[in-house]
């Protein structure tokens, strides 16, 4: 095992042709960090909040019209319902499920054992090493869809990776889409601000998987915020009467800022999380029984200095280690946490509460991770090396789920002690020989040389590093075959409807 | 809770004047990675190396005649023992210990459910903005054990905060031991690199404690590590008959970097320090039975493109966690893990190799953690704000692993909801007045402010946040009261044994 050469080394970095696993299959156990008397007290307060507080299902007439129907009691708009039903009807949802991806290989399958990793969602703003922070427009997009579609640690393409500003607000949902379907051929979500832009999502992925496997599969999701505390509107509403009254999928994440949103106790926020959530999945369990339901979470801390939302710290920690052993005992999938920081650029206290996020993220067992890369600002600005940062450490994250501890006979490496004095070294033993390319995951982007090699190299930190990657990932991007007609079919489709819609910029 | 004037914001990131908790009493549960049938293997390899290929115990001739009068069966240097007689040996030592300070508010608990942190150890290099990277000195090592004595996150001062290679190696520890000893009043560990060095911190330490305490606690202890693989040399047994036979602490740490030092696998190496550490926990308990010990795991992967060791890895994550059920299976302390990075800087790669070693070395429920600030370039170099930035982070895993999640009436906050209407706020409620002020950790060092007041700062990353921190704190510097009469005695017996010994530079 002596040190390998230049050229090796530079075909270690070279961007992987093959497709990583598509998603990861944990065999890790989960962390139990709660015993069974907590999780009762915190499922008798999810249960009060439902029976006795209620929530609330505003500015969709027709939401209610479906809560009545079913046989709910309403005081004004409030919902306040039997925990038995409620938790009858989440039962109905499937525990786990597949979401297609136009290249069959490329097929996740969230909840249970699974997991599956997704960039952030939702920035305004991008920024990266050379053009620093700007709003986020269709150029951006589409290079950071190639980028998602291009990284092995990366097996779900989200959605809004940023906010093509550039493009009116009533049409911009369409560019996003195209560009996923034609860029990538991983799976993706699609749009919810509005329902007929929910419907144009839906319209434009029945172009690419047809009616029947689309009548019989989940092939887009819709991911929601419920309007925290206890108030759905009818952007929720109508995106479930939307994607899951076509049997597609749906993520509810009550947003809760402990304190603001929810009281200023982690348990409180965690107990209404579910609450929330839990109400919501009922209803898309009477739009459309056994339809696909993500559970979300997405709980932060505030600082007392600014008043701001704060990441990767304890209480959210502690957050996403207990709402993986709720959700697990409520038999849903889940989403929460992410690869989350306050920081405006990609230093150490980024990289600090990303991990610190992202780790507990995935001892909690979260089924569906987006903003597990490229988020900084709390959110507000996609960042490309943050991008490449993170996603190269989900890596690591992929190998302590699904190979935990290998404890085969190889593992143990008896026949080495034969070979290997007291003192000596096992470099060139057989064992070694047999295992050393595939013993420890190779990061890309972590510098383990001297500090001489290092100097020599240029004394790059890892922003820089990670400029040069994404660089060069993009460089090397080509798209994935597609059916010509079926491409022009969309954008038909698509040129079509932008001229039906007016321009609107907000 | 309206955002705060800038004389509050100030006040709270002042220099907490009184002590922190003096160590972590942990209420959150241990990581339960392995099942009984994968421990029960790593057991079997456990014994297997003590049954069958055995241990040196080299270079100490001593240390073979001690183990031959206890019993044991020599071949040559090599020690192959009862697996049953070890592990009754291990079992006389204390599963948990208190290590006095001068100060007795920080005197610490080791084992069990405590944990402890103390800085890093051993690193010949310093670095920070101003002075760049350049060989420790005196100067340096003074300033450092005066910010871990300033540092409320940090319990423990460890020892060779960095080398000062401007003293002669044959006098250093001399100075090394009069700094923790008059700078700082937390507990501290002494010199092991030769009997003579390490009989004077013993004599030392009986200066500070006095001889009745010195016999009936432990006030120092020793850090040896054995030389890997299966091999124990005279540092380790001198430490051991000068330390354990003083009824004072050792810690010793198998320092595996797997292909090397240990086989290419993970379980293989967990295995072989549990085995090393064990025979020479036996050696102890032969030397002294009862005398307070550690058991020290330090694995590292290897990076395939350089060949040197890495840090924040799958591999040495998923050790963590096997080392921390292994230990305590076996009743011992346990120490493993840190802060640890192959980063040259505070750079982003530094964070999240540090956050995800330490994140794992937390829930592992390690015992004491060296290395748990300021670790840069694989333990080569203390970096000044590498160890405020690792400390701050250290405040977040305390709460973590202190508080876990609180469950009580008052937590789940229920007059809150009777105050908030749906979609309203908990800002103003009587259950956030009367808790946000102790509802989050409050980080030092990170920024959460929005983008536009983070530029009006300077856009400072977290390097130079820390940088200007830990001249704060060491401006703010005032020594622990102590007895001069004390001080005078510890500087008479320094100032005679340099007379004694001659300068000797390797």
């Amino acid at each position: 095992m002596a040190r390998r050469s230049r050229a090796a080394r530079d075909r270690q970095t070279q961007i992987p042709g093959a497709p990583a696993s598509p998603w990861i299959k944990r065999t890790l156990p989960f962390f139990g960090m709660l015993d069974e008397e907590a999780l009762q007290k915190l499922e008798a307060q999810v249960d009060w909040l439902l029976q006795d507080i209620g929530i609330a299902f505003r500015d969709d007439p027709e939401a209610l019209r479906i809560w009545k129907q079913a046989g709910a009691t309403l005081d004004g708009d409030i919902i306040r319902a039997d925990a038995q039903w409620i938790r009858a009807l989440c039962a109905e949802a499937p525990s786990e499920f597949t979401q297609l991806a136009r290249n069959p290989a490329r097929s996740v399958t969230i909840g249970g054992n699974n997991q599956v990793f997704a960039p952030i969602y939702g920035a305004p703003f991008v920024r990266d090493l050379e053009g620093g922070r700007r709003y986020g427009d269709m150029d951006s997009f589409e290079k950071l869809v190639k980028l998602t579609y291009m990284h092995p640690n990366l097996h779900h393409g989200g959605f809004v990776i940023c906010e093509p500003c550039d493009e009116p607000v009533s049409k911009r949902h369409f560019d996003m889409l195209f560009a996923h379907m034609t860029l990538s051929d991983k799976p993706h979500l699609g749009a919810i601000t509005e329902m007929s832009r929910a419907q144009d999502s839906i319209d434009m992925a029945e172009i690419v998987f047809g009616r029947d496997v689309m009548d019989n599969n989940c092939v887009i999701m819709g991911n929601v915020n419920t309007n925290s505390p206890l108030l759905v509107d009818k952007v929720v509403t109508e995106a479930i009467r939307t994607y899951s009254a076509r049997g597609q999928g749906i993520i509810v994440v009550p947003f809760i800022l402990s304190g603001a949103m929810g009281p200023v106790s982690t348990a409180a926020s965690v107990a209404q999380a579910m609450a929330e959530a839990m109400m919501v999945c009922a209803f898309t369990q009477i739009v459309r029984p056994g339809a696909p339901f993500v559970l979300g979470n997405f709980l932060s801390s505030m600082s007392l200095k600014s008043g701001a939302p704060t990441f990767g710290m304890p209480e959210p920690v502690i957050s996403n280690y207990a709402i993986g052993q709720l959700a697990r005992r409520a038999g849903l999938p889940l989403r929460c946490g992410g690869s989350l920081t306050a920081s405006k650029i990609e230093d150490a206290q980024a990289a600090y509460e990303s991990a610190d996020s992202m780790h507990s993220t995935m001892l909690a067992g979260a089924n569906y991770v987006l903003h597990s890369a490229g988020w900084l600002e709390g959110g507000l600005c996609t960042g490309f090396e943050k991008l490449i940062m993170d996603a190269d450490r989900l890596g690591s994250y992929q190998k302590v789920l699904s190979q935990g501890l290998d404890t085969s006979d190889e593992a143990f490496a008896r026949d080495a002690y034969g070979e290997v004095a007291p003192g000596g070294h096992f470099l060139g033993s057989g064992h070694t020989m047999r295992n050393y390319q595939t013993a420890f995951y190779e990061p890309a982007l972590s510098d383990s040389e001297n500090v001489e090699s290092w100097e020599d190299g240029g004394s790059k930190d890892m922003r820089h590093r990670a400029y040069d990657r994404w660089n060069e990932i993009l460089s090397q991007y080509e798209a994935p075959p597609m059916d010509p007609a079926l491409k022009e079919e969309l954008s038909a489709y698509v040129a079509k409807r932008k001229e039906e819609i007016p321009d609107a910029w907000y």
